[in-house]
């Protein structure tokens, strides 16, 4: 009998896959990365996946034989009960990948499947900030703006692998930015490191003389989310009130969800929770003003605690909790 | 044993308090009515509520020793696991009602409490709209919007017992109206039957000459959302522009939950939707613009069923989950 203690879970972005092994306890037992090179086709990138599994175990120390179940989380348009990923943008040119089936057949192992920001959520909820947590939102902050919800064990993926979307949650109607997905008004196209950095532009090309920023406006590779950041940190005055409008565009987000799940928590993960806690302190003071009294007042806000293993590890805990479905 | 097949709704409104025998199978065996006259204080309204429910008893021809499990659904905020009513607006002067205990010791029954908005989705999920869904989201369209999520069986109550406050969902944040709840931007600001009233007035005021509503402007019992409809329906511009925008508006609310949910349904009740089939129709339309394609294509938008027997009818289907539970 296989040994029910350890599981895989494997993270694939566009950029780099990571895969460990997490015990039952949810111990991270080692971590480990590759290059996805997505553009040497979907055939290879079912090898890297397995390559990357593989390795995590090796390094774990242990056998295949001794993985109870394996979890693959990955972006992109899917559909999740069907274990595929249809047409990713961030894994191009992959097309159609039947991620869960070749896993499966590859380790003879039950293998879960999962969008990559729910399995993130899933990890924080299992054995980060959520811990404690009944139910949690998260909410991941980077280039674009991507959530997970989870509420008593269920992961929210929806009928149609579209659970969750939460960066494309409308927040304005009659005056809306347009959104990198190509609709409008979408929160991601206010609260994103991208969306930050366009409003920063957009500030200093109006009115920019007296900001530390405005030698940077030029320059495509400096004006950065976390340079924004800093600038407000050190006090800049442009920088701040960017930095406050995010964090009411993200007192929004949380607000929304606040009156529609109502979740014990919401959680803030990804490059952008850098900025550290005066942030968080501003996201929250908005939410007081937003939301309704009760929540206001008890829903906790606070930031992921995981960084970059929370996608793995969660895919872990999916791993995790397929095997006490199927049992 | 007392008989399972039968379990008693009561739905607690402002006005009045409906309740009806509902087999398991989800057959109405009786349906009636008594006025709340909640200006009488909280007592008298408990022991209102048990007549009520024995009145539906009797109108069914059983004993109360036949009810397998009674469900009480109230408005208001509310604590739901407590069974308590706290301070709700529409049941002045009553304050921290202990309804479920109540109502259990009365009879001696399992009871079960809910939100009236959670308990008409749950309806509209039993026997309604939704019976074929696994999933689906209520918005009711009156006065407010309320809501309901439904996931598989679960309602989502929420933590706070604030899940599923669908109105209160921001959907403006630059030019925000101000919401009854005295917030900003809510989803009721815009697409309630008081909104779409407010927004008729102020377009009239500023364009009214050609519109057949021009003589209601001043005329508060006639300038009403129906008659608005009535007029759009009719052939009047303004009236139409004003329908059109409120199709628009719920368009944004049902894709708000389709990125956050992806339910398989979203269905609308309350009074508004005897607009029909065509302010429907347009609601879909808005739906396929704004949502992204999978679930735009997918998911169905659809009126109610039970009208406003879905508040009893869903407690009594909380009572058959409370017994399912419990048993």
């Amino acid at each position: 009998m296989k040994n029910a203690a350890s599981f895989i879970g494997l993270d694939v972005g566009g950029t780099s896959m990571k895969a460990g092994v997490v015990t039952d306890e949810g111990q991270t037992l080692s971590a480990v990365s590759l290059p996805t090179e997505a553009g040497r086709g979907q055939a290879f990138g079912l090898e890297r996946m397995c390559e990357t599994i593989r390795l995590a175990i090796s390094e774990a120390g242990l056998r295949t034989d001794q993985i109870a179940a394996i979890g693959v989380a990955t972006p992109g348009t899917m559909d999740i009960p069907a274990g595929l990923i249809l047409d990713p943008p961030n894994l191009h040119p992959w097309q159609n990948v039947p991620v869960r089936q070749y896993v499966q057949d590859a380790f003879q192992t039950p293998t879960a499947f999962q969008n990559d920001a729910n399995a993130a959520a899933f990890g924080e909820y299992w054995i980060g900030a959520g811990k404690d947590a009944h139910s949690m939102v998260l909410y991941t902050l980077g280039t674009g703006v991507g959530g997970g919800i989870i509420i008593g064990d269920l992961v929210v993926e929806g009928e149609h692998s579209h659970g969750a979307e939460l960066g494309h949650m409308k927040i304005e109607i009659t005056n809306p930015r347009q959104c990198g997905c190509g609709r409008w008004g979408c929160l991601e196209a206010y609260a994103s490191a991208t969306a930050v950095v366009k409003r920063a532009r957009e500030a200093l090309a109006r009115d920019g003389e007296n900001s530390t920023l405005g030698p940077l406006l030029g320059k495509e590779a400096e004006l950065t989310a976390k340079a924004i950041f800093a600038a407000a940190a050190a006090g800049d005055r442009l920088a701040q009130q960017i930095v406050g409008e995010t964090a009411f565009y993200l007192a929004v987000g949380a607000t929304n969800l606040m009156h529609t799940i109502d979740p014990d928590m919401v959680v803030f993960g990804g490059g952008m929770i850098a900025a550290g806690e005066s942030f968080l302190q501003q996201i929250r003071q908005h939410v007081h003003q937003l939301a309704f009294p009760v929540p206001a007042e008890r829903t906790q806000i606070r930031y992921a605690q995981l960084g970059s293993d929370a996608g793995f590890i969660g895919a872990a805990g999916c791993a995790r909790q397929l095997l006490r479905a199927i049992r």
